[in-house]
Order: C-alpha cells, then sequence, then structure tokens
C-alpha cells in the first residue's frame, strides 16, 4: 500500500512522494541527510500536519546518522543545529513538537552515541507508525458502516497524501478494501478550486488499486438519485462539540443533497480534530484567493477581473451528519451530550 | 445591451461577436459577405441554434447585397447558390429553416431587384428580432417573481449568446435589470465540467454591467445559508409535459440544495423547449467524453488515465420547481394538467 514517508531500513534513509509533481508524475525521493529533508519540508515536496511531523523526525535520526559524534555532547549539539535547520515552517506544530520529541529522547538516553542514534532511529519510526494507528483506528471504527461491496463518496483529499499512511477517509476506504478482498469501490468529487479531489484522491486511490471514478461537484445528485453510491464519507478540518463539522467547501452541498436520497453521511476524523470550546455562530470561514476560482493551471478559466466568492470551507449541521467516526469511537447522530459521553468514556 | 448578431443598417453589414475568443477576449467581427458568414458558422464563431438562424437569414441578406443582379431570376439563381453555401452544419434544422424562409420571401417578392434585396435585409432583421421578443416574453413573464433587488442565482449559460439577444434565462435577468434600474445581482455557478457559467455568463453579464459574482458549484449550500441569493433561474434543455426538467448537469443538486433553504426555484425556457410526448422514464441522459472533466484549458487536473462518469444532463422533478416561465405564460408547481392547460389557452 502507498506511504506518503516511509523509513527504508536496510539504507537507513527516507523515501518520500514527490508532493510538487503529483499528480501527473509519481516521483520518489531518497532523502538521506537532515539538510535535504529540511528543503523537501520547505518546498512542500512534502505536505500536511501529520506528514510533516514524521519527516522532522525522520530528520533528526537522519542527523544523527549524518554527526560522526564520539560522545553524547556532541551528538546532542550536532542534533540542536539540525532541529534548527528542520524547523523551515513556523506555523507547523507538529514540525517543532516532532524535534522536541526526538531531542528529548537524545538528552534522556544513556550510553555511547552509537545506541543512542539508533534509539533515535526507532522513535523517528514511532512517530510515524502511531499516525498510522491512529488513522487505522478510525478505519476499523467505520468498518460496522462499511459493508462488503460498497461504494463510498468522498470530497476532497482526507488521504494518505496528508499523513504517513492510510488517512483518515484514507484509512476508511483502504481497512475496507483490505478486509473485504477489494470489494470497495469510490467515487470522488473534483471539489473545485483546488480540485484535491481529482488531483490527489483518484491518484492515491488508484496507486492501491481501488476502483474509483472521478466526477465533478455538481453530479452528486445525479449519482446519488441513479444509487451509484451506499454513502458518503467525508473528513472534518474541525468538529464542534454540538456536532457541527467544518471541512472543505462542497460538503454541506453534498450533505444535503446526501439527507434528500436517504443516503447515510458520515464524518471521519481524529479526536484531535474536535474543537470543545467554539460556539457554532462564532465559526469564521476564511475567504481565499479569488484567483483560485479564475484560474486553473495558470490559465484564465473566466474574465480576469470577474467578482468571486471564494469560502475554503463550508459548515455541516449535526442534523445531517448520521455518525461522526473517530480514531476513539463513534457517535451517531451527534448532539453534546453524545460528543461529551465520547470524550469522556 | 450585449448582442450577439446584429444587422447594421448603416454599413449593410453584421456585426458578431466572436465566440471562439471569449471570455478572454471580446472581439467583434464585421461581416460584409455570405461566403465569410458560412465560414463563420462552420468555424463556430457564431454558435447556438437561435443564433445560428439569424446568421443564416443576415448571410442570405449579404448575398442579395452581394449578386448584383439585375432580374429577379439572376437574384434568385445567386441566392440558392448562397443557401447551399450557408448550409455548413448539417444537424443545425435553424439553419436550413433560416434559408428557406429567405428564399421563400425571395421567390414570392414582385418588382425590380433591388427592392427584394431590401424586402430580404427587412427579413433577416425579422427573424433575428422574433427571437428576441421571444426571450423578451420570458423575461417580461417572469417579473412577478423577480423583485427589485433580488440576487438571481443561475447555472451554465442560457444567456444572450446562444440566441440573438437576451437569453432565456439572461433575459429574465435583464429584462428586471432595465425595468429596476439596475437593481438586480447575479451569482453565476461555474458549471463544471464545460465552466459555462464561468466563461460565457460571467462574460455576457460583465458586458452589460450586471453586479455578477462567480462561485464554484459546490458553494451553493453556503451562498443559500448565507442568504446571499433570493432565487435560482435554471435555463432547459428539455421540459417533460410533467414538468420534469432537463438541464446541465448540476441542475438538480442545485434544485434540491434550493428547496431544503425554501429558495424559489424558477425554470426559463421558450414552449419550443417543452416535449410533449417523452415519458420520464424514457428520458437518455447522454454522457460526454471523460477528458472533459479530467483535462482543463489543454492541461490534465488528474491522473490522465483515470475513470470518469460524466453525464452532460440531469433532470429535476416537478416537485423541486417552483414555477416554469415561458414565452406564453407561466406554470406553478408543475404538473401534467397544468402543462396542458399551458399549450391549450
Amino acid at each position: 500500500m502507498f506511504r506518503t514517508i516511509e523509513w527504508m531500513d536496510d539504507a537507513n534513509n527516507v523515501r518520500l512522494v514527490d508532493q510538487t509533481k503529483l499528480p501527473l508524475k509519481t516521483e520518489h525521493l531518497i532523502i538521506s541527510s537532515h539538510k535535504r529533508m529540511a528543503q523537501a519540508i520547505k518546498t512542500m515536496e512534502i505536505r500536511g500536519a501529520p506528514a510533516i511531523g514524521a519527516a522532522a523526525g525522520m530528520g533528526m535520526a537522519l542527523a544523527a546518522l549524518e554527526s560522526g559524534a564520539s560522545t553524547k555532547n556532541e551528538l546532542l549539539e550536532f542534533l540542536e543545529h539540525a532541529a534548527d535547520t528542520l524547523n523551515t515552517r513556523p506555523t507547523a506544530v507538529n514540525l517543532t513538537w516532532a524535534t522536541t520529541r526526538m531531542l528529548n529522547v537524545a538528552r534522556a538516553a544513556e550510553g555511547d552515541p552509537n545506541k543512542i542514534v539508533q534509539l533515535l532511529i526507532s522513535e523517528a519510526k514511532e512517530i510515524a507508525e502511531e499516525d498510522v494507528r491512529m488513522c487505522r483506528d478510525i478505519g476499523e471504527n467505520a468498518l460496522r458502516y462499511i459493508k462488503p461491496d460498497f461504494t463510498i463518496q468522498t470530497i476532497c483529499n482526507a488521504g494518505s497524501l496528508a499523513t504517513v499512511h492510510l488517512g483518515t477517509v484514507g484509512a476508511v476506504v483502504r481497512v475496507a478494501h483490505e478486509r473485504y478482498s477489494g470489494r470497495i469501490r469510490v467515487y470522488a468529487a473534483e471539489t473545485r478550486p483546488r480540485q484535491q479531489g481529482a488531483k490527489l484522491t483518484v491518484f492515491e486511490m488508484m496507486e492501491d488499486n481501488i476502483d474509483t471514478t472521478l466526477i465533478t461537484d455538481g453530479m452528486i445528485g445525479t449519482v446519488f438519485k441513479e444509487g451509484r453510491v451506499d454513502c458518503c464519507v467525508v473528513g472534518a478540518d474541525r468538529i464542534l462539540r454540538t456536532g457541527h463539522v467544518t471541512n472543505k467547501i462542497g460538503t454541506y452541498t453534498m450533505a444535503i443533497t446526501a439527507k434528500y436520497h436517504d443516503i447515510p453521511f458520515y464524518v471521519a476524523a481524529p479526536m484531535s480534530t474536535i474543537d470543545w470550546d467554539t460556539d457554532p455562530e462564532n465559526l469564521v470561514i476564511e475567504e481565499r484567493n479569488p484567483d483560485e476560482i479564475r484560474v486553473i493551471n495558470g490559465t484564465p478559466i473566466t474574465v480576469p477581473t470577474a467578482k468571486v466568492y471564494n469560502p475554503a470551507f463550508d459548515t455541516t449541521p449535526p442534523e445531517l451528519v448520521t455518525a461522526i467516526i473517530t480514531d476513539k469511537g463513534v457517535v451517531e447522530l451527534p448532539d453534546e451530550d453524545k460528543m461529551r459521553g465520547l470524550r469522556d468514556c
């Protein structure tokens, strides 16, 4: 199965998918120095918060291998410089979280530097595996809803490419695909303006040999009416304690259309996505650059001065959500009591 | 106001918008020979059934001017050749309809050739004006629903560019805009895959100084929820006697989403769009080339071998339609009895 980033034990280096080339070219980069990893993070050859955390952890392990240190102090000094080098994107909290975690492991370790290097490699792999496990737990928890021969409607990309492996919605699809011997299909909505469905979801599903059909966003009504899909599974950028789900623009329209056709509408996201503080009426939706709509691949598709409304996300109210599926468990027909119940269980 | 094609009385030639250059360049062609008009029709510098009919009529008038005939017989012979030259698109019924109508006028006319030439010019202008009047009648009939300061949600392009002037949905917008001193605004849905909303509707509304905002198809839920539009007005490729409306893909999803928000959903189309024979269960929806979805402006937006579902149209059932607005009158909450009532009144 497709992995966004992976530690290669045989060569002690890192293999990652160059996301700047997708979806037209699948090129893997082999990275064997922390400086090259810093560059990969900076130029977004790897992107997505969990994936970046794993990249930073592996970058620190590479630095440990590079150091050639003969004492623990030499090693620590080298790693502190490496952490600075890897922190190339100031707003990526996973980046500093991962480099700090690696430094703490090195500081706490006893024994000769070679042993500490091995500990650091293990820790980097563990950071990646924790993300994979979280995704897998979401996928396992979804199995109560996803049956063999289901076709799943998705929007945007909540797949492997933002995580180390599997993704969130990606895990729902992949775990079922694995469990049901390939008897799972996907309909991917293009997701204008940025077309992550067409660019990323179609790509990674095809990489994993999952039967995937691309449609444009306006086709969902026809796809639902014709009985082409059994349920929708969407990701979330933020879930409120009330069960309101903020996700990529187009999700709300899909939820309304699913309700009209009595098609179940599931949200798959980790517990860390739940915002326990914000009230629905205080949600602010970011408006993005009009050229995301007006220009595709560098060519205008409308009058270049056209007025545009470009909200990046929308919010689906809980009455349109059949269930929220997290790594910890599920909440059906979500409301504030049930959400708190999941948190406190 | 913006006209797709127009007879210029001062110069006795035809001015039309070169539709192959839209929306990035607004170039008008001045056409003063029937051979050049034939070329314009063939290369789709002008397109859309009603607009092509007008172009053919004006092409015949140009031929009459070119003929230099000194007898009626010479003129008729020249016109018959011209009609053959103009019939460049075999499936365009409006083309032969218009050239035949012009030939019949010439055949029936008495008097010297110069007088007949003037008659033909008048007839060509009349063909165009009939189309304008039909559109205007739709716009007038819509005024009972469209109030000052309304914002109208559209999809695809049912505007001037397929007709001589105004369009169908275009007429609803323009007649109200004219009647209410400009107090009408438009939200235009992009309409993937072919983006006629972005390419054509935005262009022609901006040409007429109508305040227009472009959105992607998935944004309609947010636009409706935020109260940004007062009603939807869509065109129709075919309306069944039951009130089912076949229109550009995305219309059905928009109708469902409008219903959920209690936003009126109007269909604007001429009586000639109504198909009195076909049953809803026998409707066949054309599937088009997958590359309409996979490629935009020559550049792939997904894996080039991605599987695609690309229905060109969808069908909105009558229970989602607030009213059908035709040139003859309106039908609210359409059903078969009311549709027949409109026909027979």
